[in-house]
């Protein structure tokens, strides 16, 4: 009781996630813990991290329920530690109004990663309290990139508006896919097509993963910015996720196209770009919040009270009345 | 076509809204038309009809489809008019994209009042941009208001959100019930009874409308705010309303009814109250819309650019830069 009302030091926190160790994913866990409460604490934590960002590829995995996305997840880890590399997990549930405060608890998949120091996993209720996207899942995205991932795979279900919202937040976005499950066109209509950067054709010795896999390059040939010269044209990977990462899993070809992806938006300045746009965006989004917080603070003030007797007086439009509330902002 | 060209004197058209006669009801439509298209003529429109609200009671009549809400209504218009009252209709419908051009058009009921000059008709889309009601619904209001109409009733199909909202730029809230729809207890849900200063239950001369009326009073019964010394207590008026205006119909009831709220608004200085705080609202929502705007009109600007690559370069954290964002504007 006495540790969780101790004030938190949050740049010893930052420190203890960038060192590596056991020590750093209970620090990475309480990072994210703060920033999801969004507590008065999450500025000092976004001002923490700011300087050790930009190093980690955030990677957006997405697909409907039963593609075998959170198996090709784990797959995924386990190829990027083989090859030594560092690696977030993010799971965002939008149907979910829980957290996972535990690194592993409810993700059985992962649950071989788990004595990995290399491996930083956690769940996330994805909903923020104006039905958007959680604020605070970009800071979680900080806090991994921070804690010095190399990658940081953000999964989550796909349901339309919220696989869109993630792939805005994405370096690379991966389209999981599987046979049997009426996916391949059904896909286009959340527009998510348009923005896959690599699609996953996973349970790929089943019946019908080549017909897919056609039906994709079919709506690719119809051309669309992919046709252009030097255009990143997405992959088409045929993965067997449930195999791991043996040799004929196709698992090593989708971490080799995700890397591929990265090296292409470097050399195209795309990847510059992105996460310009992006800040942008946020910006935006938090600037809002913000003026509507002070909005709310001055209902039922003085200020208020007064245009509004004028306007119910007749002295004063509501639109002229609204600009002299601004104008006190 | 030289015609919708030409320049609009707003001025003249609130000078013809007021004067009465055929001119005044192509007016009003023209007004409303106006300030539903958002247009920059809009704050003209605003200021031009400020100094002339006032007058108008709004009475918002809700309920469930198949209640007989549109009968009831036309029935009370001509209960008002045989008063020798100015009346206004608008007819909301939250489902429809579409609004009325015309003044009578969609609505059937309504024919019998087609060649009066003392009643205006209008329907409107009522969604806005933002999902919420729209912002030309107050502004419609105060055309009508502007007018010289003695009553406004807004009519709106019952489906939550838009009850409510409805009712909160209402003066007067009716609730419409009926027999065999099984809407006794189930509007509470929607937290309209709390709201509704007047219930009406229709059909009166069905199975179960003693019922109804009886689940109302039990309600009732249970206190809050009504149970107080000098509270008002919602009547509940059994009506006939596709009898019209006959002797036992009871629209007589519900418009003494509506005009007794009224008195005992004014008495406890309850309308003031409710009219300040619904300008006191409805400035902060156009502030905010003010503000989003601006904030919208900074996207890709340069300030905004130059924030963003702080943010990428980390040399800010996003709620520094929105900060600043914020002081720009």
């Amino acid at each position: 009781m006495a540790d969780s009302r101790r004030a938190v030091d949050v740049a010893e926190l930052v420190e203890q996630a960038r060192a590596g160790g056991p020590a750093s994913a209970r620090a990475v866990a309480r990072l994210i813990s703060l920033v999801e409460n969004s507590a008065p604490v999450l500025r000092e934590v976004a001002a923490a991290l700011a300087p050790h960002g930009g190093r980690a590829q955030v990677v957006g995995l997405t697909g409907s329920p039963g593609v075998g996305k959170s198996t090709t997840t784990s797959a995924l880890v386990s190829a990027l530690r083989a090859d030594g590399k560092r690696v977030g997990v993010l799971a965002v549930d939008p149907s979910s109004p829980f957290s996972g405060g535990a690194l592993l608890g409810d993700r059985v998949r992962m649950q071989d990663h788990a004595t990995d120091d290399g491996v930083f996993i956690r769940s996330m209720a994805s909903r923020g309290q104006l039905g958007g996207l959680s604020a605070a899942v970009p800071q979680a995205l900080r806090v991994l990139d921070a804690a010095g991932c190399d990658v940081v795979l953000v999964e989550t279900v796909g349901v339309g508006q919220a696989e869109v919202e993630i792939a805005s937040m994405a370096d690379t976005t991966v389209l999981v896919l599987a046979p049997g499950l009426g996916d391949g066109i059904q896909a286009a209509k959340a527009g998510i097509i348009e923005i896959a950067d690599v699609f996953v054709v996973n349970k790929a010795d089943r019946d019908g993963a080549d017909q897919v896999a056609r039906d994709l390059r079919y709506m690719q040939s119809l051309g669309g910015r992919h046709s252009e010269a030097g255009a990143w044209r997405p992959p088409i990977v045929k993965t067997s996720a449930a195999k791991g990462v043996s040799a004929d899993s196709g698992i090593d070809k989708l971490a080799a196209a995700i890397e591929k992806h990265r090296d292409w938006m470097t050399r195209h300045d795309v990847l510059a770009q992105r996460r310009r746009d992006r800040a942008a965006t946020e910006i935006e989004s938090i600037a809002l919040g913000l003026v509507r917080r002070r909005l709310e603070s001055v209902h039922g003030s003085a200020a208020l009270g007064v245009l509004a007797d004028r306007v119910v007086a007749g002295q004063a439009d509501p639109y002229t009345a609204a600009d002299e509330l601004v104008a006190t902002l």
